[in-house]
């Protein structure tokens, strides 16, 4: 007799047979209902104990957190809620859980309690659900990129490149960290250091990227980046998921086409493929809303809200236009926004950003052609001098998800741009190398995946949808 | 008209039909044929111009690495080795290659050379052919997984822990590293550091990954693995990457049936899947290897040496019985070996691994119930006290593929454990954790990447199979 899972129980028809199960006691009700959960689904099956035929010494150690051997006949079940169950005949405790100091009690407790406990967490029915869709997301970005002709690409962690510039770094070094040696000029002398130079966590795969795009056509990296910046909110972590495609000939109208109909993709299938886990967040996200005031509850549940991305088009606005709507509109001219947008130019918040999808569009929004001074130094200059073929895309409750861009192909402007930054020519003379040896137009954008888990979970915070979150000060487990 | 991979074109029917291609020039011979690819395919689509209806400084440019974008008429081949060709009708340089200092002539390069030009070696044949394997080898491990019920689990790689063990560890930090913060005592006071201690790149996420295991019940990583240690081989990389499933209420024996299914299935893949970038690398291992004496040629084609193991049984041996045979066999007792194997409890050396599964066995190897004290302190005592339920994998030409182990699932024995190696209790109170609250039998094993791909590829340096190596003294790129 094979071990089931608990899935393939639930999922099974009814013919009187014995079956075997091994599980962790979510619940164990009235010294006769066990509710056994396995990771497999979000669903417990019930087991239903004989307690007149059980030691009591036994069936005291059926307590929330043990982990249990049952065996027994599948039987339709009596109960509400569940088709089949378990008549339990034989039960072995594999491990015992000490009921007064096991930390996961069957109560509700709070996300912050719950983060304490990060390596128990995935025993609840939130987190569980959390990490299933996580890893059900990660599966549907392979699977698309796979089918549509990209090449899976590991960019490297350690990076001896600090011009990426996409913000603050982490540095890797095995120096002595005390007495570092110094060069004469009294500088620590990074020589000596393992790569025989200054190292950090890269911020970003996309010059990497790049460079197997002019030869391979298609490629995507999906990698951790990090970001050395002291901020505390619920929507940032030192170390996070991201997806980078970059793709040969494409210019920004195909890179927007890539991405809308990348992330509908990727939501369909969990659409498809995690409708229990979906369900029950849902229902979890509609009750935490409900003691609020009806104005800050979502204004879409979240099934609703995922079908609602999959099934219309984002809106494609330039930031030109960008502007004269938000110039234009109520708080703004009341002043109602803490940055008052008075003319182009201006770099936009992400009070603008709510307020152009949650407001004025009420759907996601694909910002482009922003001016070129508050863009990278790769993006394509537009004929227009001023503006760069960048784009962002924006999602309800989220802000920014996606920022992309077509990158600058001509080798003359780009060295421009880098000088007009002071970023040195030595330090990307392999970037350089690709204009000048068969350039190309090309295009391709970076996606938060935390974001995308939040999106498609409904957690309200960062460090809810990411095994074990870096933030500053906190590095545990 | 819209624009088609090379892959696409060569697997189509020829309809007299208008084509358009965008690509690089590899080669172009008698100022008539260009031989195009685009990264789709290790094959090039052959494009005949018609040179005297085109403008000779229009064919001066079109040179090895040049960008073009071809439109033509897609009919029959005339030449042999393929079955379609385009007969140009327009021809657009989108970017130049100057033939005087493009570094990827159309001529055999040396790897050497290559890794210092990594930027542009995919670029080759055997660089292609070797990223699209990796891609796909990296497809077939989340398909295997996603298949069998695993989740995917991103674990940690900024750690807080050094109780790994694994290896030597690169600091990550953002302290001034000339004048760091000391504290009273004069040590670093990494209390100031960002995440309030001392922080390290992780050597494995296996801990991490047991957590979710012991809820979510089958789960594995993907992820980049470090060790800063300084060995400059053929076979390291202070940056790589590892898979480690883990799974809960499996034992040792499960484990080995795992890795094994694993293995084969994925290998099974690339064979149905990457036919053609096979049969390249195949022949360009049979060529390198022409001008070896025949004794030092790999006994099995490429090809031929991946069916064999997808074919064939692991042969699994007991630590007990492989030192049964070592001891007893030629080269021990001609004293050929530099570590003379003389009892039970020596440690294997690769020439030790190496003569049982190249010379005795023939086959990949499964080596299990190793001596506890030369294997790590989270490992399953056996009932007799001296040898714990480790396993590694060893593989033809390559050695150990493979790490595992059943887990120590009991409480006391792994506090003894810890103690007996120092490792501090609040050091690992999570890990602990899940001995204390619901423990289970459950086990593990974790697998290179990189070697995976070295077999896979046939090649023979870790540098050559990795986007963008990370060795002693080189980050570059």
């Amino acid at each position: 007799m094979t071990t089931k899972t608990v899935a393939e129980l639930l999922s099974q028809d009814v013919t009187l047979q014995d079956v075997t199960v091994k599980g962790w006691v979510r619940t164990f009700r009235a010294n006769r209902f066990i509710a056994l959960n396995d990771g497999s689904t979000i669903n417990n099956i019930q087991c239903v104990v004989d307690f007149e035929n059980f030691d009591e010494a036994l069936l005291k150690r059926i307590t929330t957190g043990a982990a249990v051997h049952i065996t027994g006949e599948l039987v339709e079940s009596q109960g509400k809620g569940q088709s089949v169950e378990i008549q339990v005949k034989a039960l072995e405790v594999l491990g015992d859980s000490d009921a007064e100091t096991y930390p996961i009690q069957p109560k509700k407790h709070t996300f912050e309690f719950l983060r304490e406990n990060a390596h128990l967490r995935t025993r609840t029915n939130t987190f569980s659900a959390v990490m299933r869709l996580r890893s059900s997301l990660s599966f549907a970005i392979h699977k698309y990129f796979n089918e549509n002709g990209f090449y899976y690409m590991h960019t490297p962690i350690i990076t001896g490149s600090d011009a990426e510039g996409a913000g603050e770094m982490f540095r890797v070094s095995t120096l002595d960290p005390k007495n570092p040696p110094l060069t004469e000029d009294g500088d620590v002398n990074y020589k000596e250091d393992f790569f025989g130079k200054e190292t950090n966590l890269t911020v970003s795969g996309q010059l990497e990227a790049e460079t197997f795009a002019m030869s391979l056509g298609k490629v995507y990296t999906f990698g951790p980046t990090f970001r050395a910046e002291n901020s505390n909110t619920s929507r940032h972590l030192a170390e996070f998921w991201m997806i980078e495609p970059e793709v040969a000939f494409m210019d920004l109208a195909g890179n927007m086409d890539l991405a809308e109909d990348f992330m509908k993709s990727v939501l369909s299938y969990v659409l498809e493929n995690n409708k229990e886990d979906l369900e029950f967040l849902d229902k979890r996200l509609q009750d935490a809303e409900k003691s609020l005031p009806q104005a800050e509850r979502s204004p879409m549940n979240l099934i609703d809200k995922i079908k609602f991305v999959v099934e219309n088009n984002f809106k494609r606005v330039s930031y030109t236009e960008a502007i004269d709507i938000l110039r234009n509109c109520k708080p703004n001219k009341k002043k109602k926004f803490k940055y008052i947008i008075e003319e182009w130019g201006a770099d936009l918040q992400s009070e603008h950003e709510r307020y152009l999808v949650e407001k004025h569009f009420k759907c996601p929004v694909i910002l482009f052609d922003y001016p070129a001074n508050i863009k990278a130094f790769y993006m394509r200059l537009n004929e227009d001098g001023k503006t760069v073929r960048a784009m962002d895309i924006l999602f309800p409750g989220i802000g920014e998800m996606v920022g992309g861009s077509q990158r600058e192909e001509r080798l003359d402007v780009l060295k421009e741009k880098m000088k007009a930054l002071d970023i040195p020519e030595e330090e990307l003379w392999w970037y350089l190398d690709l204009r000048k040896y068969g350039t190309a137009v090309h295009s391709g954008f970076g996606l938060g995946f935390e974001r995308l888990v939040m999106f498609a979970t409904g957690m309200g915070n960062i460090r809810d949808v990411i095994p074990y979150p870096r933030t500053p000060q906190n590095a545990e487990f």
